[in-house]
C-alpha cells in the first residue's frame, strides 16, 4: 500500500503485542509514512510483561497507544488458563507435524482485528498492520495468509468503509518472512529489540524453552545478530 | 442445519440483544433442538433497557446467558455518543435511499461474532445464531447475506475448528424475512414479545419514532398481530 505523503500522512492502526514481530511491524508502518495508533489487548494473559513492553515500544516510536481490556469469561487455552501447562519446545515438534498448539486462544486474532477495524473506521484510518507470520510460527490458523484474505472480504462486505468502496486494508508485511528475515528487517529499522518481550512466561528473563522463545532465538541466531534479551547458546 | 437429537443436543451460541429479532432467533434455535447459550454485550449503549430484556428473555427460554462488557473507547455512532442526535423515522427515508444511518456502530456485528466464535470454540458449540435481517432493516452493512458468507470463510480459514473441517456454522434464520414474517414466526414459537425491547431510546415506553420502532411497528401491523409494548396507530 502506497502512502502518498503529499496528501498528508494516512493513519494506521498497528496491533502491538509487545513482541519482536509486532514491534518490527510498527517500525515498518512508521517507516512507510503512516501516522500509527497502536492497539494492545489485556485479555487475561498469564502475565503483563508483554503489555509493559508494548507501552515502551509505542513510546519509543512516538506513537499513540491504547490498551483494551477484554477478559474472556471462557477458557480453552494454556495462555489464559493457569491450570493448563504450557508445553515446552513445542515449536521444534511443530516443525515436523502441523498440529495447533495448546497456546491457541480461540478466535484471538479475529477479535483483535475486529476491534482494530472498529477503531480504524472511527478515526478514518486507511490500514491495519498486524505482525502475523506464517513461516517460522507455531501453526496458529489465524496467522496464515488465507485468513487475512478472508478477513479482507469481511471488511468489504460488512462495514461502511467497505460498502463505500474505501475498505480499510489489512497489512501483513511479515507474513512470508522467516524469523531471521524479521530480525534483519527490525535491525535495519532500528527496532529497540531490548524493549520487546516474546516469552509466553513472565519473569525477569525469557524462559528459553517455550515456542515463542524457540522461534525468537532461531531468528536471531540465523540472522547472526545478538538478541539483547538473553545470552544465546549458539 | 439439522440437529440430530439422537446424538444428543448440539450446543449453539445465540446473540441476544433483547429485541424482537434476536428473541425470535433464540426461540427458533431452541425449537430446532439446540442447547442454547445466549450472549449479550454491554458496549456503551445509551441505555440498559435492552440488556434487561435480554436477561428476561433468556430466562423465559430456560437458557444460559452471559453479558460481556466491551466499552469501545472510541465514538462514531449516535448509539454510543450522546452528543450525536439519533435521527427520527430514518427507516422511512432509508426505504427510498440506501444510506447507512448514524446509528451504525463501526464493526459491531463483526466484534459480536468474533466473541461468539471464541465462545463457541471454547465450549465446542456447533453453531452461532444471529437475528440479522436484510429486508425490513436500516441498511447496516453487517446485516446482509454477503457479510455472513464472508465471515464463514474467516471461520474456515482462521480457527482451529475450521482447519479441522468442523467449522462453527453461522445461522441467520431471519435474513430474508420481512418484519411481518418475523412477527408471524415469533408468534408461532410463542416468543414473549412483551419482554422484548427494540427502541433505540430508553424510557418506560418505546419512542415510536426511531428506525427500530418504525420497523417493529410495521411488522406487527402487517402481520395483523397486536404489539403488547404499545398501542398502534393503524
Amino acid at each position: 500500500m502506497k502512502n502518498d505523503k503529499r496528501l498528508g500522512r494516512a493513519k494506521a492502526i498497528v496491533l502491538l503485542s509487545g513482541g519482536l514481530d509486532s514491534a518490527t511491524t510498527l517500525y515498518y508502518a512508521r517507516d512507510k509514512g503512516f501516522l500509527c495508533e497502536c492497539l494492545s489487548f489485556d485479555y487475561g494473559q498469564r502475565h503483563s510483561r508483554e503489555l509493559d513492553s508494548a507501552k515502551r515500544i509505542a513510546k519509543s516510536a512516538g506513537c499513540g497507544h491504547r490498551v483494551m481490556k477484554i477478559s474472556l469469561p471462557w477458557k480453552g487455552s494454556s495462555l489464559l488458563d493457569k491450570n493448563i501447562k504450557i508445553r515446552g519446545a513445542k515449536g521444534r515438534r511443530a516443525l515436523a507435524g502441523n498440529s495447533i498448539p495448546d497456546t491457541y486462544v480461540p478466535g484471538r486474532n479475529i477479535i483483535f482485528l475486529s476491534f482494530a477495524l472498529s477503531f480504524a473506521e472511527a478515526i478514518k484510518a486507511k490500514a491495519i498492520f498486524i505482525g502475523a507470520n506464517a513461516v517460522d510460527y507455531s501453526g496458529y490458523p489465524d496467522c496464515r495468509p488465507a485468513f487475512y484474505t478472508a478477513f479482507g472480504s469481511v471488511i468489504r462486505t460488512g462495514t461502511k468503509c467497505g460498502v463505500e468502496k474505501m475498505p480499510v486494508k489489512i497489512m501483513t508485511p511479515l507474513i512470508n518472512k522467516t524469523k531471521a528475515g524479521i530480525v534483519e528487517l527490525g535491525s535495519r529499522l532500528q527496532v529497540p529489540f531490548e524493549l520487546t518481550w516474546s516469552c509466553y512466561a513472565g519473569g525477569l528473563n525469557p524462559c528459553g524453552r517455550c515456542d515463542s522463545c524457540f522461534y525468537r532465538s532461531k531468528g536471531f541466531i540465523e540472522a547472526g545478530i545478538p538478541d539483547p534479551l538473553f545470552i544465546q547458546e549458539v
